[in-house]
């Protein structure tokens, strides 16, 4: 399996360690050569058909900035044509206006028949009908484990392990940094400006939080899990998105006074599409402190089942797509058992 | 598919619930024909090449005592000598002291290659090594999803999904008896005696309770797992165990004064196999209350990863059954697709 890193910041650069960790287990495991033939950052490249030292290529990254010869305005797709690959690792940054590139780079990679697998949430929220058309039609596979929860497989559980369940629901917190503004107000009393300046100044939420405390990047992830587990079409735009901006520290208080909590809760099934800040009581599993992801997941058998993990991190986010390679692997591994 | 089930209580009955609600769903899905070709209880038995219809077969079994005519001292496997089938779904009554009849039972299927999928942790907890060897000398599959956590999937999340990643240990609260007494103890101010005598009132546990308490169910649970997932070769009897008999009130409200819950936990590792009741912070996801089962998994890549759902239920086992025999299915699938 050739594999291509297309985006080589703190994610691409958490698969390469990955990759290089575990090249040898799953080598020998699923009897298949694992190479990285290809990493590209957003201004240079590192090519090699006989594969590339994944870790050498990250340490060249940190100490240079870049991880080879500069494109010099040439565009990766350019490079791509000439290279061959099996899967590509989009991890390129999340664009949620316009899915740009990463929208452009999956449909290439995808067009051929090639497979993607992908953390980048923009083209799954905007243009999922597309990308998993085009994988349908060219024979390709699209997996995005990372793209919702980080390390947290909720995908993979409901669309692998929970096969033979209906999913009714899911409700979830995916987003680290509200949560940990919502427990800082109640734990501290803090209000939520100063919960947020908190949040900020231990890098958990940006400069610009919006992205965050807005919903939206709740939003992008509940869309994903609709088009993914209750196979909806729907865009990001199409969810019912309230934020925490407005949520105060008396009603904060008064929560707690009843032993509740105040949640940012995506909601997600055949007829629901919404993020919303909610009370949950103490002692539910969606009651979660930290920064930690949960989903609550209700099924038509086996009643409901929680997962938690961590939401977001170099590693983490890394084994999510590395645990879509396995995946990748190991339906190539049953194909070639039967050939011979 | 031709499955035969043998045990016919509660979790076979709901076996025989889900198979006849789920079997339009997953024949189309795997362009495979999913029969019930026989129904044993302890003393009857129903066969048909053809199939029977499970449902029809439970309503016997709840009007009649019996599943069909009486076995008169011939032996189930006598008869199944003559059945053609593909899968043995095991559930007859899990038995830890000599792990029969459910031993013979999976031998006899896997000794001619067919596949078990069970709920029966007896055989698993005491003689793994040799199932899990006649199963692959025979080119049979042992599944057991169901035998720890009941509905939780934590073996085929551990061993499938996050195949790629080392686990470095599980600590797990899997006997949901264990863990309402404690919290009644909590939160009604109840001494474990009367905790215990309102278990036993609600159904949660037998009336003979040493096999919840002492911590035998959560023990055969653990050396399963130990088994399972991090390979050792270990029966019950080497799982350091202690159970809840011991715990006092006191100890439960001193504990409460720092923020802490008592917790039956099985902590397994290549090192570790133990039972015993430990503090564990509120707010830490293994501080669940209810009757819920839980996991928490430490992983070299993901971080943890915590899985929850019913431990214990008619159709909540039977969905785990269910989520293996969903498996082969697949399995069986992408095998016919190669040969194709």
């Amino acid at each position: 399996m050739d594999i291509v890193i297309v985006g080589f910041g703190t994610v691409g650069q958490g698969v390469a360690e990955a990759l290089s960790r575990k090249a040898p287990t799953l080598q020998s495991a699923f009897k298949e050569k694992l190479r990285v033939v290809g990493v590209f950052d957003s201004k240079s490249y590192d090519v090699s058909p006989k594969g590339l030292d994944p870790r050498e290529v990250a340490g060249r990254k940190q100490k240079l900035g870049r991880v080879g010869p500069e494109l010099n305005g040439k565009g990766v797709l350019e490079i791509l044509e000439e290279v061959d690959y099996d899967v590509m690792v989009e991890v390129t940054p999340t664009n949620i206006k316009d899915s740009e590139p990463g929208f452009s780079n999956m449909m290439f990679a995808l067009s051929s028949g090639r497979d993607v697998v992908t953390a980048n949430k923009g083209p799954l929220a905007l243009k999922f009908k597309e990308l998993s058309r085009t994988a349908e039609k060219n024979g390709g596979r699209l997996r995005f484990e990372a793209s919702v929860g980080g390390a947290t497989p909720v995908i993979n559980l409901s669309r692998e392990i929970l096969m033979g369940e209906r999913i009714l629901s899911i409700r979830g917190i995916v987003n680290g940094t509200c949560n940990f503004i919502l427990n800082r107000m109640k734990d501290e009393g803090l209000p939520f400006d100063q919960a947020l300046r908190e949040a900020q100044e231990m890098g958990y939420a940006e400069r610009d939080p919006s992205y965050d405390i807005d919903g939206i990047d709740s939003a992008a992830k509940a869309a994903i899990l609709a088009n993914a587990i209750f196979r909806r079409d729907v865009t990001f735009h199409d969810v019912r998105r309230t934020g925490i901006r407005g949520v105060s520290l008396e009603a904060v208080e008064l929560a707690a006074e009843e032993r509740k909590v105040v949640r940012l809760i995506a909601e997600v099934s055949e007829s629901r599409l919404e993020v919303s800040p909610r009370l949950v009581p103490i002692g539910h599993p969606l009651a979660i402190g930290g920064t930690l992801n949960i989903f609550q997941l209700m099924t038509d058998l086996a009643g409901d089942i929680t997962v938690a993990g961590h939401g977001a991190g170099k590693m983490e986010t890394a084994s999510a797509i590395l645990s879509d390679i396995v995946a990748l692997l190991k339906e190539d591994c049953a194909s070639r058992k039967k050939e011979a």
